[in-house]
Parts: C-alpha cells; sequence; structure tokens
C-alpha cells in the first residue's frame, strides 16, 4: 500500500517555466490512490510555500505545507545542529531569508565564522574563496546545501549549481564538506518522511519520483522507497544503463503514475 | 658534480618584498660552484625577465635568461602542442600577454574553444564556471597553469592560487584537467634542464632547491635530481615529517648552500 509519495519538481512537474504534459493528472492519481505527497525541489534558493504557489500557478493541486526544498533542509539542519554557531554563507540572499526565518546566525566575517556553508549563487567570486580559506580551520564544520552540480537554466543549456560551488571551496581550503544537505541526504529523507508524516519504518510504503538518479533515485534507494524515474528531466535511457542506481519503475512522465498506481 | 641548479623563488629566495638573508649569498656560493642556475618561479602571471628585474632589484645576481615561471612553461607547451587551437583562459591578463607573445591563439568564446585553461586570477566569478561549463565537450583540453592550491600573499596570509581556480573549474565541468603545468610537472622539468643546458640524462648532475614539497622537491625527486628543502617558506618541519616526498638535504635557507657544496 502506497501512502505516501516525494515527488520531485524541476524536470518531473515542470521544466523551465513550463508544466510537464501529463504532470497535473499524475498528481490528481496520486492524491485519488490516497496518498501523501510531498514535493521535493533541491533548490536551494526557495522555501516550501514558494514553490506551492508555483504549482498552483502552473495549474497543479498542491497545497500549503506540501512543498519542501534543499533550502528547508538546509535551514532546518542548521537550527537543529548549529543554533547560535556563527555561519560563513557563501549563497544566495533566498537562502540567507529562509536561514534568518530559522533563526540561524549569519556572519560575514570569516574570522568568526565556524561553520561554512556553500550554495549556489550568481555572485560566487574569488573574494568567496578568500573569505572560505580565511574561515576554515581544522574544526570549522563545513556545509553544503545540495549536490547538484549542473542545473537546468530557463534556456534549456546547463549552468553550475551549488555542487560547483561546494566543490570550488572544497578544493579551495583543501578538504571536502562534512555533509551535504538536500537530496539524497538522510535530512533529506528525514524532512520528507516528516511531511508526510510517515517515520522511518514506513519507507517501505513511500514513493519517490523524480528524473535525477544521483539525488532522488539514490534518496529513494536508500531509504528503501518505491523508486521511480521519470524521462522527461535530465535522464535518458542511456544514462540509465550506465548507473548503479537502480529504479523499481520507468515511465516517460509523470502523467503515467496513475497506471503504475492501478497495478499495484 | 653539481653542474645545474634549479632555484625556487617565492619562499626560497624572497618571502613578498623582503629577501630571504642569505639568499643573495647562497646565489653567489652555486655560482663559484660553476653551477649554472634557473630560477623557477610557479607564479604564473609572470615571465622569466620580470624574474630577473625582480632579483636584480633585491641584490640578488641574476643573469638575462636564468629565470622562469609557470607562465613560461604553460605558454611553451600550447606553442609546441596546441598552435592555432582556440584557448578560452580563466586567469590573469599576465599569463594572458605571455600567451599572445608566443602566439598562442585565445578566444572568449566558449563554444568555439577546443582548449580550456585555467589559472590564478583574483576577477575569477560564476561567469567564468558557466564559459568553462559551456566550453567542455568530451574532446575538448583542460589545462592547469599549476597546481598551488594556496600561495603567501604580502601580509603573509595565504589566499586561493591558481590550484584553487583549476580545482574549482574541474568541479564544475565535472573532470579532472588533462594536463597542469609549472612544477612539478615534466614541462616544467624539461623547460629547466633545457635553460641549463642539460639534457634528461644528466638530472643526477642538477641540484633541485626550494620551500615545497609537493612541487620544487617533487619535481627534483621524480627526475633524480638531488634535492633541497629550505625551511624559509611554507613548509616546516612537522610537514616534512608527514611527507611521502624525501629532500636529500634540508637547510634552514639558501645561505647554507655552500657549506653542501663545499661537503661534496
Amino acid at each position: 500500500m502506497v501512502s505516501g509519495a516525494i515527488v520531485d519538481l524541476d524536470g518531473t512537474v515542470y521544466r523551465g517555466d513550463d508544466l510537464i504534459p501529463g504532470a497535473a493528472a499524475g498528481v490528481d492519481a496520486l492524491r485519488e490512490h490516497g496518498c501523501g505527497l510531498c514535493f521535493f525541489s533541491n533548490n536551494p534558493t526557495k522555501d516550501g510555500a514558494a514553490y506551492v504557489d508555483r504549482l498552483r500557478e502552473l495549474g497543479v493541486d498542491a497545497r500549503e505545507g506540501e512543498a519542501c526544498s534543499a533550502g528547508v533542509a538546509t535551514a532546518r539542519y542548521l537550527a537543529d545542529h548549529h543554533a547560535g554557531d556563527p555561519v560563513l554563507l557563501v549563497g544566495d540572499e533566498g537562502l540567507a531569508e529562509q536561514l534568518r526565518a530559522a533563526d540561524v546566525r549569519l556572519t560575514d566575517d570569516p574570522a568568526e565564522a565556524s561553520v561554512l556553508l556553500g550554495s549556489w549563487t550568481n555572485d560566487f567570486d574569488y573574494y568567496d574563496m578568500m573569505a572560505a580559506m580565511d574561515a576554515v580551520e581544522e574544526d570549522t564544520v563545513f556545509l553544503g546545501s545540495d549536490p547538484d552540480r549542473a542545473i537546468p537554466y530557463d534556456d534549456g543549456r546547463l549552468i553550475p549549481g551549488s555542487g560547483a560551488i561546494v566543490g570550488a571551496l572544497a578544493r579551495t581550503v583543501g578538504r571536502e564538506p562534512d555533509r551535504i544537505l538536500g537530496k539524497p541526504s538522510d535530512v533529506a529523507r528525514d524532512l520528507a518522511l516528516d511531511r508526510l508524516g510517515l517515520s522511518a519504518a514506513d519507507a517501505a510504503d513511500c514513493l519517490v519520483v523524480g528524473d535525477r538518479l544521483d539525488t532522488d533515485l539514490l534518496l529513494g534507494e536508500r531509504a528503501g522507497m518505491t523508486t521511480v524515474l521519470v524521462l522527461s528531466g535530465v535522464t535518458d535511457r542511456a544514462d540509465l544503463a550506465d548507473s548503479d542506481v537502480e529504479p523499481d519503475y520507468v515511465l516517460e512522465n509523470l502523467g503515467e503514475i496513475g497506471t503504475l498506481l492501478r497495478d499495484e
């Protein structure tokens, strides 16, 4: 019995500004099947409410509290584990706002920082690398908001994502991050299960649907969820053949999810 | 019989704007011993002539043609192996000038580039990462000018070097560079031996003196040269104890080289 679904957004429900054909019907089918829904974007710059608004504008039946993001996961992790610790953020103002709203303490002073957080920002430059080098001592906690190296831009081309910037910081300070939040992390998994009202023991009753093998599908595979790859985003059948992650189901798009639920 | 010496500059002859005590006398001792001299900086932004001028200003007996740099090695490699190929440089204008002087063809257009060259520049930003992502296809040659991750700044603090920027580009495009020039590369070794009028078979007659285990000393160790670590730069005895590279001699500074030559 499927009781919850973690549904990726970019590449799964929409692509840039356009709804993927069938996606709204797929969401309806999940709901009719009695599934709880957690829409989860690995974009760290917006919070859950922004995604609910965006989905509604596109004609998708999304309800308050049903969406979250790598930004939400990052803010929650910092609030839970680094309350009061000065955090040097190399990232976007959209993430900074989410962190401030969660009472995370941000600092611009590398000498004061005990946490370095890397994330996507198109303001990234050499002086951020200098600040990271100044901030990172042996006991500095180094985090990344999400691992996505390349992200689709409006015109379809790929541009550097958080993963590229976190990687740039890693190569600057000479060590890898201690933890990367967002999908496929345990923090993202637990956040999604919480939103669905499920415990880790219920993971087998949860679907995860997405277009990325290394984030959406890997999260689901590790947690023992039923994994569904959609081919409407960044992954094609050739990528799938090369992958260590093996989805339980492969659909052309989210619109086909109804068939899968009926066959269950 | 020592017939040639490759002498590092920053941390070996000078530190920032200051001559390291004894360094001028050390250079004189090498010359009196009949050693040919090749001063070699891993800073890619200046050419050999600039270093000869700088050494003379500091009171060191340096002669025309005796200095080279990671910039010289990079320009030579590109002229020898990529003549006419459009090169997208993410690096400093000082390196661009050396490349143009060597008739390397530079381009600002990622779509046209067949070589991506990463190097130090404090102008590095997100748009360079975008350009690299646009430029790099499967057959694009990806080069770095030198591997130095952290470099000493005038005030003694470390700032990100070419290695950090090349690493940032590597994490952006999702693959490591095909080749990194400067020390300890074979290209740098061959350039230095050429300048000294020595062949690879003569390497055993060559000293390499420097303050960095992973560049100066590694170049010498791989080539079968006599390696001399000076403790006047970035390496202390604790670093040495942790290192796989084992210098033949360890001196407090270049001023002690005369003793070593007399004992030979």
